[in-house]
């Protein structure tokens, strides 16, 4: 029992290794310019140690794609259930995406190069799902929000996105910015100054 | 004298095809990929007409980057003279530059790849200029109309952010998405919908 404990362990550290290898060179050499010879000499393993957890370098790539979206999907399901007035409830919905964005800037940093980038080969994987999760979970609040005369009558869509604008320009400046334009602090005080209206009362 | 309007016109088709033929491998292959055997055969043309114009597959590069640059200062320059409420100038700005991007969209994907893409040894060109140009702009303009009133009294920076950051998520839908889901006539709604503000009156 302790023996079996302990390979998990092993085994789950090497696996470990192999991803922030993988990761780390995706990231500074590109996914296309990355061998799987460079990946192993990285995590200080061999090569049929990649192939027997992973089984290819498209493999591992896949592995990051849906650890992150795993990742996300927590997140995700832990903010849709704050209560509170709408408002509220979307701020603090961007804030924690904002926050699970900083603390895996390597992953989405990953994921913009491939979106945004040049053909690089790397098997599919639905980056859109994202967003589209997102728009789903503001528009839900929004239309609570609306319904219960919280928020001023308007096309559902036209609202969420004028909150969601604000979350993916701020998150997009964690990503490329050393001293990003938009904090976390900026951002929530964007978000509040969409709800009041920028308008003089 | 004819004959040297002729010669300049044959000039220009001809560096417009090697720009045109360039432009369009460096998105469909990447930058680093493509060699510049690709794009004369792909402009008809021979090695030594392109080091002529442009000296190196860096220099049509680098070409390519200064025209968007001297187009968006155009667009720019016109759009800064727009008179009327502060809020419909920054909503004509925006117009004018989201049609800038559509026109242009070729171009303004080569930047994307090159900005958020793996490292491509392509030479620098400073992109922030473009966002820190459009904050400038519209800065301004937000700061005129709160000395006049017209609009609530807040951190420029923060109202300047709330409009840029629809601006900025409008463009990259027609960047990524066959069918963006946010068209132009959405985006003038999300602006106007900030100004209003989105709480109930």
């Amino acid at each position: 029992m302790g023996m079996t404990g302990k390979v998990g362990q092993v085994d789950a550290a090497v696996r470990e290794r192999l991803l922030t290898a993988a990761l780390e060179l995706f990231n500074t050499k590109g996914y296309a310019s990355t061998s799987v010879r460079e990946i192993v000499a990285a995590a200080g393993v061999t090569k049929p140690v990649l192939y027997y957890y992973f089984g290819s370098k498209e493999g591992i790539y896949l592995e990051l794609m849906k650890g992150c979206h795993a990742t996300f999907e927590e997140v995700v399901s832990r903010l849709a259930t704050f209560q509170g007035k709408s408002s509220e409830r979307v701020i603090q919905f961007c804030e924690g995406i904002f926050d699970g964005v900083v603390a895996n800037l390597p992953v989405v940093r990953l994921i913009y190069a491939i979106y945004y980038g040049p053909p690089q080969g790397a098997p599919h994987f639905d980056f859109d799902q994202y967003f589209e999760r997102m728009v789903e979970i503001v528009g839900a609040i929004v239309e609570e929000g609306t319904a219960k005369g919280e928020l001023r009558q308007a096309d559902v869509k036209v609202v969420t996105w004028a909150f969601i604008g604000t979350l993916n320009t701020a998150m997009e400046e964690q990503l490329c910015h050393k001293e990003p334009r938009i904090s976390r602090e900026t951002m929530v005080r964007i978000l509040n100054l969409i709800v009041q209206g920028i308008a003089a009362a």
